[in-house]
């Protein structure tokens, strides 16, 4: 097993041995698809508002509700798995794990107030329509997602960036924070799929261009929840992959033990 | 490190470490948990649609459909979580596989089928009442969720339980069998919120009891929604658990090796 300090001798241990290396090449297969499928869902949840739902404004209408898709599936799916999958990266292995951190917080806070905004959108809209809030399954999922994400966010920064945090607690902290993040992306894909097939339930009516006939923004909605599934599918795979965590977070044995770990922890 | 037959010749392992005990009562109180939230969940959608719905029939009226929702959940989501967690019984690691293997193989066919029953059920009642098939985003979710689970279980009998199966293949077969699992379900799961979302649209209309004042059933029905997805996540965190894994299925350096692996392997 390598000894502790390989990662800083040995500059990229991966490579030098030829499965790690067919393990390198597969995660990055694997992360290009993430980030392509990802690039997907924002460029099909923009066209589907900007072209057929008359675009945006923040002004009560409905083009105001048409922020609340586009900014969940950014924020809450897209920048959120982005954020969850960082520490994979082999390349931010060999270096001291702060600004990674430091990277992981700030994704997910942007990811955090993208999707405060995205509710702040629908409860405006309702409000201004008075219609209810918070009745439908949808919004009971939608919505656990979001605080259990406020939580894990503000938890995760006192207990793994602030210096006053003691290791013991970081160590506890850690499979828990890993665990609740993987729930939280299966919570927002429930919730993007239960409001994209709601969405086109109450604009494609049986008067107009119905649901049922799958008219071309019916394919684009459902094509959409369907990259929103392989995205959220991708994500997940990788956080499982123990092959593919950041050595100094595997299982005991299984794991070298990179310099300045005892700092970064 | 333990020895290779050291299942056999204590007996029972993972009681003589009080780490692995602490690990394994853990493991217990999460079973009971997964067995408790299927359960309620079978229970919750059969008092939906026999209380507020009408009850069951087969002849194509609305009472057809009822029973969509219940095999859909009972197969597709809870019977198929309790098969998918089998092995990470303790209790079944110092035995022969093969026992196991085949009662994990049976309660996927139960699932499958009843997950088949559940889709001839909303077929029938569509074409009976001349409402297309197959256009929502939520069956679009369904169908695929369905369809992987016939090939997982086609390919897992052949590859797993088929005596002229070479080991290699199975050493193979065996991660994607472990991730197509974790795969489907987050699908059903997405299928079912989406589907019971949009029921609860569909039958509580705004001049009956609108969804939007939440009358008991809505209640109902979301509560069901919450609690399917707490069952998906119990058992994808008990799947997700590398410590709850069947000792012989751990990554290499992290398992003790029981006699007889190379015959059920």
């Amino acid at each position: 097993m390598p000894q502790k300090g390989e990662a800083s001798t040995q500059g990229c241990p991966q490579l030098a041995d030829p499965f790690k290396m067919r393990s390198t090449v597969n995660f990055y297969l694997c992360y290009l698809l993430c980030l392509a499928l990802g690039l997907a869902c924002v460029v099909c949840v923009c066209l589907w508002n900007s072209r057929w739902r008359g675009g945006f404004a923040w002004d009560g209408s409905a083009l105001q509700f048409n922020w609340h898709p586009v900014l969940m599936v950014t924020g809450l799916v897209v920048l959120y798995g982005y954020g969850a999958v960082l520490y994979r990266v082999p390349l931010t292995w060999g270096q001291n794990k702060l600004p990674w951190k430091l990277l992981h917080a700030a994704l997910m806070l942007i990811s955090l107030i993208l999707s405060i905004l995205g509710l702040y959108a629908v409860f405006n809209f309702h409000n201004a329509n008075k219609i209810a809030n918070l009745y439908s399954l949808h919004s009971w999922i939608g919505i656990a997602a979001v605080a259990l994400f406020a939580v894990q966010w503000a938890v995760g920064f006192a207990g793994f960036l602030l210096p006053c945090s003691p290791v013991l607690l970081r160590k506890l902290l850690k499979p828990a924070h890993v665990w609740l993040g993987g729930s939280i992306l299966l919570l927002s894909v429930a919730a993007c799929i239960s409001g994209i097939n709601e969405k086109l339930f109450f604009v494609l009516k049986a008067n107009l261009q119905p649901y049922s006939n799958l008219p071309a923004e019916a394919v684009l909605g459902n094509s959409l929840g369907a990259l929103i599934v392989a995205f959220g599918l991708v994500v997940l795979n990788i956080l499982s992959n123990i092959k593919w965590q950041r050595p100094d977070s595997r299982p005991q044995d299984m794991a070298y033990t990179p310099l300045l770990q005892e700092e970064n922890d």
